[in-house]
């Protein structure tokens, strides 16, 4: 059998060009929930049969805008914007924004090592309709701290932006003189910061607003040392819970419960563990991106467990948690996304679940709501 | 001076930004008038200035919206769309969905003579909403008949879709058999067509939505051969008057009134006589891209008398007429857009007034009120 | 069975990778038939198999080079340049520098109807080697005289330039003024004239170096007009004919001998006539990239009487000729190069014979020797 | 005035392509020196002046090849690799091969975080002639071991490759268990190490040929590790020392003699020192490319102690070493390399000296002859 965008070419084109229709039609639906691109009811086109929202658009809302999430990073590393290309990356952005950006806030994931590409990437992401940019350090070719506050400054001119310091990823911390010196930019939104809650009760003692970086130090971060919020990779497994935690009240023992699921996902840098239980959830496909593979099938026995004491309830999805075997997964150079195969079977290129997909895991966890009340 | 992004490198990094900041400023203030990016006030932010629309937004949606314009093509050959590259073509498609598309219908003209061209740009501009494609046939490379179906047929399979037939650009007619057999596609929502009147009226015959892509003609096309409407360059001139010839009956007194300015328009390829016009008009800078120079003086100078004739209340813009020097007009070959450059003066990249320029010219006309009622 | 590049993960990625390896084996090869990247022998690599020369380019060396092509234009319309991104375009020019470059001139076409673009390929391709540019006039988006003199001018600063007209093509002839201004210009190499051999005779007249773009004109091109060469598509298919035809003096025999393949060629718009018969010759494979699809049945038929009447010895490739049924061709939209898929079986991206199917289109046919013994 | 590639439209189109001519002819003269692309002598053109080879060419040959270079990266961390789009990239891995590759061994670095463009760059890379890759692990996305195992494997199947392992920039180690699991590929070359001589040993001690990543090291690492020679930053400034530490036999007074250029030079992330050196060395002109910029004046003060220590015969270029103002430096974020300015005057976007410029940082250093003997 041939895949999607190929087909024995019979001569009839039509055929052709039907069979690739018919193939192509979730992407089209996909586009259909959308608020703006609705439904055109052209003089010929009265028989268009009824839209429904893709499963995977209708998991966004139902999982995590229904459970509270007031914002999304687009192209994060936990949503693989290192695997896209810039254009990909924009268009992602855009697509969200006329998706979802009445609903929460847009923010796009436009940092670059590269100061030419992070300049482009946000004038593009800003010019789309991003509320707000997340601005790395520049990380492998890194910099000097004069340099690294030139290129913060830079970006900062464009619009409002939130920093990111995860020296882990990037081998080089944002020192807190760089911080108070960008921080002087009327664009300067907060940090999303990772080197633990005692620099982020500093920076909130000298009124900086802060994300915390880090799932499990996120509860202390909040109830002790100020953080406004957390932009976390949980909250795509269990939102309630996550928003419970940061907004409801100092809450020691959820803290405690939740802690085995978060130290099980962060055995590898996500989005591996993500990927690997949100297959195993049943609310994307079992296909990794290289250099991402899934996590080994012992690990995946140990999901199902911390799911049971969880409670199946408090995590997205809707099907049973199963264990899946090697042979489930699916691994992608991703080359040509359009040719996402298992089996025998070919998958469109941007089919509802690829861009569930996506959004499954650029769900970049909660905003504390104040912060976003203060849009005009 | 130093131009836009580069600066005599004093060492003081925060003045260098500063003036970078300050530079760019119209750029933010641009996204700012758009509905869905408003002013973020963070906690520190309290202090940004009033905001006021910039004038080339201001002036598309008076002189354009306003006044009747109902879609515009974004990136067509008038749109100076094959300057661009895609991703600056698709950012563009987004920005206008995202600060228009509320208003108007925003048409993206993502075709190629690259099926895979086509189909990557159509996906993409799907994803950031517009409302539908416009797709040309295989310019330049050409190709066969059945070549011509295959191409169509899966770029319909996308969406909804306006094909677009000019042989005096592309090398090639669409013939009709090629256009019935499409039509046969639900997404098919009409052809813009250049082949006259009488192949007009034959489409509109067979229950065809034609709009007209002859300013010249498209009078007669509406009234004479049940042309829906017109994808316009002279309405970016005079979107009053040609919305009266289309859609108020009958009027060839004012037809022949508005002959002698859409004559000059089309002495040379456009966008070249509307740039010179716009400029002339005070409505955008005088800067033209390779391969586009501006008319020549004794056309510039015709020009004062046609707009005279038809008044200079009917055109856009505010200020008065003026003849420009051939000194006044700047040449650029755009490898750089950041760097347009009149005198000593460096413009930031993209700022207001490019921006607007952009909008200015792909602003293709209008459609008939009732066809996009049909949209639910 | 997974395609090329995705693999079922077995979570033994040694095997993944092995299996990948196996597959692109090819592609490894066809690289080392070139001169510049000879085998490495690293201290572990000493059993790395003999190395043949993959059967493309063995091909494209027996029936081009050593039957007197002089030079190769990469990227042009027949070579299906307008179907490649721009950084294919440019690497297809490197790699044929690489592997031919110093038997054959490589003149890239990266003309293109933006300014900018044509500029940002002209310096890639002559950063990477290329000896010559070919340049179009603007296409499609068409200019005014004086803005294609400025289009001509900007690129032919950079290097030496074959300026092509092709109106057919462009929608726009260059008139004989734009040439003799162009033509001062020390760059200016030559045109490739379509318009006929009175104007080919004129520019002669005048000095200016002249190729034929027309296969059916060449003759008297040559013998009548004063071309230097032409630039063909039937020297694809009968290299020893055509040269005989433009450098061993008036044969009008020979020429009405090659007619009928000539006019069978030009019935539809290249490469579509040039590809149908290089798969039926079997030199390349019966892959279509849409919007090109191959001539129908009865042509196909036909090709085979007119290979009789020539001398199957006097074309290129060694097999049988046949004549293909319509499933023997398959149709890629290409966006996937990667994943040409005939019946279950997966190839590679660039195999020998992709790449061989590329060499086969974009070589241009003959230029006169005793022109190219002008370089030093 | 205006800038480049912008005119005063004084609508003699003529005279304006004259003017950019003049300031693109440098450009010209920098392909001139390249061995393939010789000078066309055109019919028209045989009055071109004499040519000669650029500064930077000759000063790279000068001081890098005829020093005893065996080999350079292109596109490294120091070469700003990190900077460019990949068709830049690819592009200089093109012309680096068209110009030196018949001198040195040009290796590209084309790994990258994403493992399809690894592949993509790779691909691209060999096909315009690469003697081999390097491949760097997923930084900054990272990924767990056995992920890094799967993107070298895919990547090692497509031609000779060396693997770089630069914990400090990646923010993840390449353990010795992946090396050895990957060293088992045959087209595997060796291994840029920069985590100590006492692993650079043990793996020399299993047969891995091992190139030192750090130049403070890389004495020892030869003499006491048996490394087979250097990837070097230092070698860039101080060819022929450098040559002499690695392959005169060991020499600790020497290597104490350069420690404090080396010490110097790595104050800040390179290639922040190298670029200032080469600045005060007259080798380069003093631009910086954001997030990059000079080291401060007192650093910049230091070297000229540290250049007469050495002894300014031993150091690459023929100009007297200068302390440079801070007035003196240019910083661009090169969004638009073509506007490089400086005062008033616009630079051509790529003359010999932005080439050279590129060459100077992106020579990686030595190679130990015996190594490339192997190469057939």
């Amino acid at each position: 059998m041939a895949s999607l965008l190929i087909t024995n070419h019979n001569l009839s084109s039509a055929d052709a060009a039907a069979a690739l229709r018919s193939r192509l039609k979730p992407f089209r639906e996909a586009y259909d929930s959308c608020q703006r691109t609705r439904r055109w009811r052209s003089p010929k086109a009265a028989v268009i049969p009824a839209i429904h929202l893709p499963m995977r658009s209708l998991e966004f809302k139902n999982r995590l805008i229904v459970n509270g999430a007031e914002g999304v990073i687009v192209g994060g590393t936990t949503g693989e914007g290192h695997l896209m290309s810039w254009d990909e990356h924009i268009m992602l952005i855009g697509h969200t924004v006329n998706c979802f950006g009445s609903s929460v806030k847009v923010i796009g994931n436009t940092g670059s090592n590269s100061t030419r590409e992070a300049i482009h990437a946000t004038e593009q992401g800003f010019a789309v309709g991003m509320h707000a940019a997340l601005h790395i350090n520049p990380y492998y070719g890194k910099t000097s701290m004069q340099g690294m506050v030139s290129h913060f400054e830079t970006v900062l001119s464009m619009g409002p932006t939130i920093i990111y310091n995860v020296p882990s990823r990037t081998g080089q911390d944002i020192p807190p003189a760089v911080i108070q010196q960008v921080s002087l930019n009327p664009n300067m939104a907060g940090v999303k910061e990772c080197m633990g809650n005692d620099r982020i009760k500093n920076y909130v003692n000298k009124g900086i607003t802060i994300w915390s970086g880090n799932d499990d130090e996120c509860h202390d971060a909040r109830w002790a040392s100020g953080a406004t919020g957390v932009i976390s990779v949980a909250s795509n497994l269990i939102p309630g819970l996550m928003h419970e935690i940061m907004f409801r009240g100092r809450n020691p023992s959820l803290k405690a419960k939740v802690m085995p699921l978060i130290k099980w996902l962060f055995r590898e840098p996500n989005p591996i563990g993500l990927n690997t239980a949100l297959a195993q959830l049943g609310v994307i496909r079992p296909v990794f991106r290289l250099p991402y593979v899934p996590l080994p099938l012992e690990r995946r026995l140990e999901f199902l467990g911390i799911v049971e004491a969880l409670g199946r309830e408090n995590f997205v999805g809707e099907k049973d948690v199963q264990v899946l075997d090697d042979d489930d997964f699916v691994l992608v150079v991703w080359e040509n996304p359009e040719a996402l195969t298992k089996g025998n079977i070919s998958l469109p290129k941007i089919d509802e679940s690829t861009i569930g997909y996506k959004w499954s895991i650029f769900v970049g966890g909660f905003f504390e709501e104040h912060f976003f009340y203060q849009f005009d």
